[in-house]
């Protein structure tokens, strides 16, 4: 259930330059580079003549030139020149240019109709990243396991208490949580709020916590696959009245933004970064947090990936689409995540629909 | 082909304790782990919520804790716990438990429907594993083939002549065999008898034979797929008239039991042991003899993964069940182990008609 | 589209001995073996019995002994010994026993119908590898892509330009090539003539050019998969009307000769030969040209699997055929490769016709 018609992280922009970089996304083959001068190129990664990997070439100037016979296409993925040929206007002999735009350090990508590609509706809540003011680490990671499973992850974050119990969790946050999750403006928000709670390890190491906290995470999913989470906190004694927890860090905290693309259907890749406010993160602990936050991600794609597994190995299956999680039953924390799902199916019929009707159109 | 209504092993006991187990049998993924008073507890190994195996979790007590969200689980798969629900009586919530039962240092499994799991159908063919008059070397294989390619090897043990000739065989335990094979008490038997032949390497090291033997090999296949041998001997020039073949060893032999439990239809776990009374066996022999043992292993392994990869590479297959063995014809000798590949045929129909039936009472 | 009816290299006449050989060609497990008189024999490589590769047993004299029950073979690939069996001639137990012949210093096995096996339809082209006034650069190679892949890459040499770029390829390889692609005697030959172009790296280090070339590329196709190419050079300076650019090489160049094996649908062996005249390479430079030869197959073999990774993840691919090249159009050089794939399936479709014909004929 891979949606095409919506903008996808491709790449870190600090990733792409003169070099030819390769990547699937939703189950097509691209490559990216910069042209002289500086501008992102996303084409398809298949030399219509002979199927070659054209990131397999040479970049020449502004053109790629295919590793094997030596044609040559501009940034619009038109050939301009094949080694023997007078014509050089093949009607055939075209890659597929992708729309891309670049929005703080992100590389974004349409996959679907380019007609449809709208830059407005690009997301920008990851503009911390590149905001002096806040420090930010920043990775990649590549999940063997279907885009969904890392959302449903990140829509419900009462498994903080078990997968991340040296960083963010404690039983608490699972068991103490108030959550409501809710549409607004066409996201998903689901907000959690722990009072007086003992604080987890972070909030001890880094936030210089001793005693109880009032706690909050704020997540947001926009579609296809843009998660942005608010972490938040108090003392316990501390009222929350005079605090927008949807935006707000409180004493101390941090945010998280995350990019799910699909590679295929069965395996994605995950841009992520968590930035913090300069003042509540001193220097010298800059290395120990950068570590800490990779493990974080570490922990979870083990479960992704055993989930993932898992779900192959079911001689049973409940849901006809072998990339979904095959619940048997939903729990209250699951209504973020049920919401999001609601979300990517609806959007998928969608496209199903327009492109079906296309496709008659295109029959008449 | 895989029974269901049956009972395999699914470990050794000694390797079931407080650390969560994970292992698959025909299929199904399972988690084993003793309680604290040390029964053996065998639950599905699959969280019915978001599809964690369970065994990523923790034991505490005697529940298991999903490593995911924290949901717990007692030994009859239960939910007993959800983070942040009221109702921990959740229908859905709750994994499937097997029966299970230890005999001799196996732990047994019933895969089926426990309605029909009868414990006095557990073999106990294998009791001189933990007899302290006996001399056992045991061990656990896993071998990338469906289980009746091991059956099919140690059902015709002419084989040994061309695999284990560094023990056990000798080219006269083929040619000069007489074999009867025969269905007593539901159990298949095939009796090899080798008269006056010389010995095989094992017979002269372990035996300390130096002139011809008398040798026998009796096999007995209980359903769904366990396998006990006495092996005998006797000086070439001694009467057979006083011994009962199919229980004594003579003046020299040993017993093998093997348990082979399906894992999918094309990889099989292997369990298996070697034992033999400590008067045929000095001290200062029993590294050797393990090793030895290891190696007949280790050669049969070799042979069943390279028949199932030939069997998979097969562009014209004979058999449908492509984890069949696809055999042009039969010799003399297949005799034992088409007995026994008919008695699995029967078996396995009779549970197909069984849940068609049932299917069929469940839609009225 | 894998062709039976046709002779095929199945090995290099100096691996096949009294070793057993284990090979798989055109999806069939084949073994090879030399009799004690020195004839090459090719035998199906799965027992009738128990689906073991015989090549896993044993050579007494001129027989294989299968590995698990010792069933004995001759090189008809007949049954003449089952231990335990009385009857020796048993009807089912034989395996496929494949024509082979043996030419300048390949083995060439038969995979259709024996009747229609005609050893005059071998190939002779590659007779220079065993000429001792010529010296060869020998090499096999295992390709992860469909046998037309490398056929391809063979029949448009312009991608030595692109390719080849530290032996014989600068761009005027493709830029400046005469091309010219023809039926003849059954074969397709294809003319590559370069007038007046610099030197390629190769005609400089072991030609010793310093000025311009006349250059030329001939290649000779002959089904299934068999392609000879000549390649020459004069001074430019010098008029070419006196040389036959089909079997000259000119002042200097050399030869090629392959032979492309499909071992399955998507995947290939490859035989291969460099030869030239001793005269043309100093014999301190054949360390550094032997190296070089390697080099060339090696980067193209990157290639095809590069392609063949490309082909098989093409969401909407145009050919039917997923091991065929899934091209979107075609240049003036493909003339020659698309010939090769006219008779491939003209050779294909005549196959099917005859086999269904043959199975009609059966049933009545």
């Amino acid at each position: 259930m891979l949606l095409k018609n919506c903008w996808y992280v491709a790449a870190w922009s600090k990733d792409v330059g003169r070099q030819l970089l390769e990547r699937t996304i939703a189950n097509e083959m691209l490559m990216m580079y910069r042209t002289e001068d500086g501008r992102a190129i996303v084409l398809e990664n298949r030399c219509p003549h002979r199927n070659l990997p054209l990131s397999r070439g040479a970049l020449i100037g502004d053109r790629v030139q295919c590793g094997y016979h030596g044609m040559e296409f501009d940034p619009h993925g038109r050939c301009v020149h094949a080694p023997g040929e007078d014509d050089t206007t093949l009607q055939w002999a075209c890659v597929r240019s992708y729309p891309a735009e670049e929005r703080y350090g992100w590389l974004f990508v349409w996959m679907g109709n380019p007609v449809l590609a709208d830059p407005k509706a690009i997301p920008d809540f990851h503009r911390h990243m590149v905001d002096l003011e806040w420090y930010s680490v920043t990775g990649q990671a590549f999940a063997k396991c279907g885009y969904r499973l890392v959302l449903d992850n990140l829509l419900d974050l009462s498994h903080t208490a078990y997968v991340h119990t040296s960083f963010s969790g404690n039983p608490e946050v699972a068991e103490l949580a108030k959550v409501n999750a809710e549409v607004v403006d066409g996201m998903v928000r689901v907000t959690r709020l722990m009072r007086d709670i003992p604080p987890a390890p972070a909030f001890v190491k880094y936030g210089g916590y001793n005693g109880n906290i009032n706690r909050w995470q704020v997540g947001r999913y926009s579609a296809p696959s843009f998660i942005y989470i608010v972490n938040g906190s108090t003392p316990a004694e501390q009222s929350l009245d005079s605090i927008d927890t949807t935006s707000s860090n409180g004493r101390w905290g941090w945010e998280v933004y995350h990019a799910v693309t699909p590679e295929t259907d069965t395996t994605s890749h995950q841009f992520w970064a968590v930035s913090l406010p300069r003042k509540f993160l001193h220097e010298s602990m800059h290395q120990e947090f950068d570590h800490q936050a990779v493990v974080v991600i570490d922990e979870d794609l083990a479960i992704y990936e055993a989930q993932q597994a898992c779900i192959n190995s079911d001689q049973n299956p409940l849901a006809s689409d072998v990339s979904d999680v095959n619940a048997k039953g939903a729990l209250k924390f699951d209504d973020g995540l049920l919401k999001v799902r609601g979300i990517i199916r609806r959007l998928y019929a969608q496209e199903q629909r327009v492109s079906t009707e296309q496709r008659k159109a295109e029959a008449h």
